[in-house]
């Protein structure tokens, strides 16, 4: 990674956690424990990739960081949830997620339940907050971006995926089915932040197409170089279970078309995705920087 | 309940089951089982009450039905969801809910966690859907809706009345921290229906304040009769299982105030909603009538 991208995700990275501290109760709020959960998920030392999303998003179109700032924090907010839930017994059963114990071998199941569902609901709280002075256009794109996050969210994406992604552990799943589920499960709401920060900073028609397919490309990529770190690196280089989706006998990326097809096809989505950005012009730096990160990182 | 009352719930709940029915995707939609799963406990032959509140808040404040239909939806959906995620082993381990088995039950934990979680998502998502034509008033109002309802559902609502609760299990409780529970675990919903139907009606300062205060007691009243129910009836008339709070050693109002005091709150609290509600005029019959219907009710 260049010192320049580092510079400029350490610095969109120290908003989002501001802001996301912000968009919390106070610590020792009523009832202190479920408050204690969702921060324990939420400041766990997550990458911070979705709110960045959104704010390079914003940024790419010309808009304010006001207008995009809380798209952002519920993005990691719904990220953060989607993982507790997904980490639960009844699900993935982890014990472990970035490198610390999951909410629940923490807090017990039913508070890791509850900081799941309290996180999905802030989130969507959150974009439902907006101060009286705004305009009816500003109003409008808000509850645009909105909608873009439930429909991501929803059983067609998010939920969706995970349904599918249960119910293929042990069977062999087509190529096309896995792409459908990942695009489902990782790729909707990597697009929603794209797109949702696009249409909050005001983004026009051809604009929005472009970062769409831009979208598209890096959600699909993120999911094939995960499917390659959990076949080829360590947990303590990932934070998190190895070699599980194996053991569990899901399909991925790496077990459909083997490791070497699935680091093509994790470059071919990188150009893909640098080339959709090629229209929009110069302000397009740090979605180009994301999308390199994204397919070249190692946990 | 008189033949006026009932034909009118009636006709109100019609159009909400039609509306539900609407608000989901289509039976076979992909992935299958989780809207099974989600269809299953949103048709289980709910009483509609918390929708048919947004309608008859938003009708007497002179709201048209577009206006307030979706935040009806929403309501029922973040209920139902409540009570998938209420009823799962790890929280209440109820395996009855309204006479049937619930969701877990039926299709496994993941699957209810899942289907709880598309519930509330949809719920929000539905709130951020609006036609392009609306002007910048009607959508400002559905945002102020959608936060109100954030705010029920929150931490300081839904989420907190139920840690609360699961916290207070088997612990002598204050009858201050008893109403603070449930002010929070149901009162809150509940007061987010009659507030957002009459936002969303276009109620202004006066008539907000005197259903907010109508919506209060009925929230509170709303327990205290749960709490009766449970104590002194059986579960075929409940649909789910009786005494268990008392077998859990949770505290209710009878465990608190006894029997007999609970009745008499009961009753003044159904003064209190029908005290509140005299300013408004002639257009609450069908609010005054819920609220006798909430007290008097017997499962």
């Amino acid at each position: 990674m260049s010192d320049a991208l580092a510079a400029a995700l350490d610095s969109r990275r120290a908003v989002v956690e501001e802001a996301l501290d912000r968009a919390l109760p106070p610590h020792g709020a009523w009832p202190a424990t479920i408050h204690r959960a969702v921060r324990y998920s939420l400041f766990a030392g997550g990458k911070r990739i979705r709110p960045i999303l959104v704010l390079a998003a914003g940024e790419a179109v010309g808009g304010t960081r006001d207008d995009v700032l809380p798209l952002a924090c519920a993005v990691e907010m719904i990220h953060t949830y989607s993982l507790i839930h997904d980490d639960l017994p009844a699900m993935d059963d982890d014990d472990l997620r970035r490198g610390k114990p999951t909410s629940h071998k923490v807090f017990g199941e039913a508070l890791a339940i509850l900081a799941g569902d309290a996180l999905l609901t802030r989130a969507f709280h959150l974009m439902a907050e907006v101060p009286p002075e705004w305009n009816g256009d500003r109003v409008r794109r808000r509850l645009a971006a909105a909608a873009i996050l439930g429909e991501a969210c929803g059983t067609g994406g998010l939920i969706g995926g995970q349904v599918e992604d249960l119910e293929s552990e042990g069977k062999a799943v087509a190529a096309s089915a896995l792409e459908r589920l990942h695009r489902a499960k990782t790729g909707a709401l990597l697009s929603a932040c794209v797109r949702g920060g696009a249409v909050l900073g005001g983004a026009g028609g051809a604009d929005l197409a472009s970062l769409a397919r831009y979208a598209s490309a890096i959600g699909l990529a993120f999911q094939v170089v995960d499917d390659i770190l959990d076949a080829t690196e360590g947990a303590e280089q990932l934070g998190k279970t190895a070699g599980k989706d194996h053991a569990a006998q899901k399909a991925t990326y790496v077990s459909v078309h083997g490791l070497d097809r699935a680091r093509i096809m994790a470059r071919d989505l990188l150009t893909e995705a640098l080339d959709a950005l090629a229209p929009l012009g110069s302000r397009t730096e740090l979605l180009a920087g994301i999308a390199r990160l994204i397919v070249e990182r190692r946990a």
